[in-house]
């Protein structure tokens, strides 16, 4: 069974906006058994539109559509579909009304944009859309299925759990993609690989294996399409078993989860606490904790503290050290690690201090040098690491090194 | 001129991973004035590859592609593209010393795979990637160009700014592709459609209007492709001119920033100085204003009250306010904000208080009440705000509310 998804809209094209549809409809229709073949974003255009279609029916059994369903002129993708179908137009007395009620909350009247909204076409079933006033629809052709959702991200993803999932559950004998994932900490890609390549070579052909690198992490992902859940399970198990004995010190885990989801579960469970104390990671670590449901159950409190003085204020890092050795040192991020920790109360204390550029960079510590602190009941340490030479890059590897830190000190 | 983007790797098609690649290409192409007309996501798949390469070719002059470089088996990119111009391979001297130095410096000893990266084909200009193992590759193919590049987007981002860009710049002559977007808020898009409905028909034929809803505002983007610069530009400000007469209350401002841009841009103009107090954004709004190049000349810190201790320790919340009116309230929010300013001496403090979820919800507060404060040298105030059902929706929208309602409180 094999999907392809298509996000339609000029501020995709441009840049203007990120596609995070896309990634939830993969992960969705993969958590399904349904094998995403293309994803493929194009413009507001009927012309692309219609040929994408064609495409993407030939070359699979499910389409799922998002965007241009909007009540103003530059969306066209609902007529686009009618033409497609050779689909009337009809008035859905029920769709109207939601809209008219949606609106009268917000203490808008219904206007002639609202009722071309409430207009679908005959050949369609309407997926109605609680939560927006654009309704999605449901076209079955030549025994395939072309699903079109409104682009707004949260309203997408109801219509898709609370209909169009269970729908093609219904409509489809379903069968099962399995994707596992071994972590692997402290072994360069290369390295592993060439460790690994007997292993590799004798993989059950069933089985396919790939590579992610992250900043000091390689997952590696077995991933088996269209088969019987259990009995690849097994198989992928005994597989990862013989890891064991070939790279027995580089294992760090099994799951397919985030370093902040294993920390974020650890601490769940031991009823440990965490605080953080972040300088040029600008509140990024705290937020990828208090992103994750449940994070209250451990995360007392994080401080951004930008500026010298809030180090010294908020927590008690020594006026005199940052003088001696400057902010971004050793000394530092071990104070503001301990700080953050006795502040809080916290078991554990995260800190970050560094030099995120552009500016700011000197030839003793250029941009991208970052001191990461960790505090533990046990002891407090801090660590220097080259974080790159871009913002954007500096603030999520820094991040990230300061959560795998972490966690490799606690697990 | 036109491009189509490629970007590889069944870690996207499977959601593993989000697609930030697509979108960075995106910009850079627009802003040198290249329309994007597709974007393509496919599996390190052979066939697919060639087919979308096929399609890629035919329907534009540029294309670039990303991922499938890396030196594991699963990487195929390189050895399809040699297919696909039917090219011999070639040993990169100058590369393999390049790889032996990186991984030297990782203390990593260069083995067979990394012989096999210093491998390119005959008939492609190597883009030497000074930041990875993976170089870049340009094909010259019936008057196209051919881009292949590593998926890592930080050296992505490097090969396009320092090689391809450069390059392209002069192997075409290209126009220009002008966008200008006026920013709404306080008005829906449907009755903003209708009011401005006369305005829009009336267009000259090539400016496009695209609507962008989003929490609190809708920006209205003109676009004109392939043009020339200077006249266009003149074009789009006599017609956002015309609009300050038919929604003059409406317009917030006329740039394609975000609202954390013009906060950003306002606050170093006028020396002013913020910090933020958090409980359900949990970092985020810190993190928003933090990712921006120059945070440090007005960001003067933020804590991350999760726990209701840390509110009163940090920000000298009243306990017994908490306990009247709970920590989810008008009078809590408002001595976050007031808190945070006294305490970092700032001139402005934003606070967020509200019920993230899944749970922790209320008949009274349910999931998604979010309460915002925002305390000036003038007045503390705080409104109260439903921010969804979602928990990440509604750490998106609480902070895109918190920022934009600072933003119409000091402009």
């Amino acid at each position: 069974m094999k999907a392809t998804i298509i996000t339609i809209g000029d501020e995709i094209l441009i840049g203007q906006i990120l596609d995070t549809n896309s990634r939830y409809l993969s992960q969705q229709l993969n958590a399904a058994g349904i094998v995403v073949c293309e994803r493929t974003s194009i413009g507001d255009s009927a012309e692309q539109i219609t040929q994408t279609l064609d495409r993407a029916i030939a070359q699979s059994d499910v389409v799922i559509i998002t965007g241009g369903l909007g009540p103003t002129k530059d969306d066209i993708t609902k007529h686009t579909l009618a033409r497609y179908f050779a689909s009337e137009m009809r008035y859905d007395e029920r769709e109207a009304e939601h809209i008219r009620t949606l609106l009268a909350r917000r203490g808008i009247a219904f206007n002639e944009l609202n009722r071309s909204q409430a207009m679908v076409p005959t050949l369609c079933t309407v997926l109605h859309n609680a939560h927006g006033t654009a309704p999605g629809m449901w076209f079955e052709y030549e025994g395939k299925v072309v699903v079109s959702l409104p682009g707004v991200p949260f309203e997408m993803v109801h219509l898709i759990e609370d209909e169009v999932m269970p729908r093609l559950k219904k409509r489809f004998a379903l069968r099962q993609i399995v994707h596992r994932t071994l972590i692997t900490a402290g072994i360069a890609e290369s390295i592993l690989a060439e460790r690994i390549a007997a292993w590799e070579d004798a993989l059950p052909e069933e089985l396919h294996l790939a590579y992610l690198p992250a900043p000091n992490i390689v997952r590696l992902r077995l991933s088996a399409y269209e088969v019987d859940g259990e009995s690849i399970s097994r198989t992928i198990e005994n597989e990862f078993e013989k890891l064991h004995t070939i790279i027995p010190d580089n294992i760090v885990g099994f799951e397919d989860a985030t370093v902040e989801q294993l920390v974020h579960r650890l601490l769940l469970e031991r009823g440990e606490r965490l605080a953080v104390a972040e300088s040029c990671t600008g509140g990024r670590i705290a937020s990828l904790f208090t992103a994750q449901a449940g994070a209250s159950g451990y995360f007392m409190c994080g401080a951004v503290t930008y500026s010298n003085s809030s180090k010294c204020s908020v927590l008690e890092v020594d006026e005199r050290v940052i003088e001696q050795f400057g902010a971004v040192s050793e000394q530092v991020a071990c104070q503001m690690a301990e700080g953050i920790r006795r502040v809080s109360g916290a078991d554990y204390g995260i800190s970050t201090t560094g030099i995120a550029g552009p500016s700011g960079g000197t030839e003793e510590k250029p941009v991208g040098t970052v001191w990461i602190g960790i505090s533990t009941p046990h002891r407090t340490f801090a660590v220097r690491r080259d974080c790159g030479t871009d913002r954007g890059q500096i603030i999520s590897r820094a991040s990230a090194y300061a959560i795998s830190m972490l966690y490799n000190e606690i697990r």
